[in-house]
């Protein structure tokens, strides 16, 4: 069942993005990387937390999707990937379109309602 | 402090949206409520759960803001609230933005130095 699998798939992805960006320290990170790459340790550094809970977050924003990194050497380089959060921006866009065209059904309703 | 207690206010409100969206079963109700209101028990019953457990999804999406909901009688009529929505969405679309434009940026100091 491909469809069902492709469904599935996409609810586990909104799950894991909606969930890294529920907490401010990761949302911190992503606007940090909104504004280039960094190493783990510039990502680190405006927090005050160990590095073991930065590294923490890192996971949860990689597991998402929203970020990736690459290791060269001694250093990891973390990079944010927009197209992780294309899909969960998408789905809010269309609820709200969904939402959107009802009332303004409901509103000729009104105005159908009134002419009478 | 009233611009700091505004940040932190909106913070506060974006780990509950964006955790209220994080659970399929709590996106499906949504799904259903751009449709128009629902009660309690409409909301409940395509899901595979309990009562209880369908009001404790419903208290996760009214803390949020991202629904609300007012008894009558003895029915509880649910509703969306689309503005909880775009405090979300606005988040990821500036996001997406800012990395655009840095793209954008990095394609002209690319473009810059091949011309020399």
């Amino acid at each position: 069942m491909p469809i069902l699998n492709n469904m599935l798939n996409q609810e586990a992805t909104l799950d894991r993005v909606f969930h890294a960006l529920a907490d401010p320290s990761r949302r911190a990170m992503v606007d940090r990387l909104t504004r280039g790459p960094a190493s783990v340790s510039e990502l680190a550094e405006p927090f005050d937390m160990t590095l073991a809970a930065v590294v923490q977050h890192l996971r949860v924003l990689e597991d998402s999707g929203v970020v990736r990194s690459e290791k060269v050497g001694r250093v990891r380089t973390c990079r944010i990937e927009p197209a992780a959060l294309t899909s969960a921006e998408q789905w809010i866009t269309k609820r709200k379109a969904l939402w959107g065209r009802r009332l303004d059904r409901l509103a000729e309703v009104l105005a159908e309602r009134n002419k009478k």
